[in-house]
């Protein structure tokens, strides 16, 4: 940020008065610009056949990681709510027909200034083809996932989150929410 | 938005090739402004008696909602995680020591592009005092929660979903992630 979005003039760094941050201030009106985190949301969609679960990965079009698979995930926009956000960015990515579940993982990635959100969700059909963001769009059950080219780390947890609760669910354990920060040394979390 | 932040030219509001939403787009340099939701981010602090409640509620000294009573919150930064801004800002606007819990409330508020996160915590100390955000702190016990006079709507909701899942947790039951979405004409959902 280089100039003040409101009047033009250029901005500088400093700490406003009763603040303990350095913000982007407009030396001409003053407006005080202030920047935060922003979420990312998607889904984990689910196709059940019997219990021989697949889930739908996406190989990324654009930059960054481009060709590498990601859940159907993508910023979230003003004047909707982080299921609709869901949702749309699965439709967006996957052209997939979903019914969306609970809110599944939760993803602090300071350094990158982003929070992701996952939520679970079972697939209505078969009929998901890539939009205009995925090169390609396709079902993995745990073993097929390419575990060595997927996109984030945040998916990586999620996708080993969603298999573990699995597992313990045939344990008679639910589902539940899984919580966790990418310091920024850290890459995968085991 | 007026100018660009990058080259100081006026911005046009429209949509981008690849894009379905309107966006501001510099007139120059091309810069595409994208605008997204905030989170803020608080706690439920609890100082717990021999199971004798009572809940840490700060009435505030700023606009908007001077002088009504609200949870410990307030917005996320930049390079902090959703924990760390949890315990900022109870630490800012109540001066109060505690140790955080889980995720316990998301809300959605998207008629004012944010997303509100509240983690249960556990009060170590009666040592708080009012931050410069706030007028004065105090502890209430359930029947003393001042219901006319909360700041926010997602502040009742959280408030009244602590207090449900405490009396089912008497019954077996443990918290649980609660997750509601406040479209424009509702107000304080029952
Ligand atoms: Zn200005
Ligand atoms: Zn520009």
């Amino acid at each position: 940020m280089k100039f003040c979005s409101e009047c033009a003039a250029p901005v500088t760094l400093k700490i406003p008065a009763d603040d303990t941050r350095e913000r982007f201030v407009c030396v001409a009106c003053g407006t005080i610009h202030y920047q935060n985190p922003k979420m990312v949301v998607g889904t984990v969609p689910v196709w059940d056949i019997d219990g021989d679960l697949k889930i739908l990965l996406c190989k990324r079009a654009i930059e960054p990681r481009l060709g590498f698979w990601t859940l159907p995930a993508g910023f979230m926009e003003n004047n909707e709510t982080s299921s609709q956000a869901a949702q749309r960015e699965t439709i967006e990515e996957a052209g997939a027909n979903i019914e969306l579940h609970e809110l599944f993982s939760i993803l602090n990635v300071p350094h990158v200034h982003q929070v992701h959100l996952f939520y679970r969700a079972t697939l209505l059909d078969t009929d998901f083809a890539a939009g205009t963001e995925s090169l390609d769009v396709r079902l993995f059950s745990e073993h097929e996932i390419p575990w060595d080219d997927i996109a984030f780390p945040t998916i990586t947890s999620t996708l080993r989150f969603f298999f573990a609760d699995h597992k313990a669910r045939q344990q008679g354990r639910g589902f539940q929410l899984h919580a966790h920060d990418f310091i920024k040394s850290e890459h995968v979390p085991s």
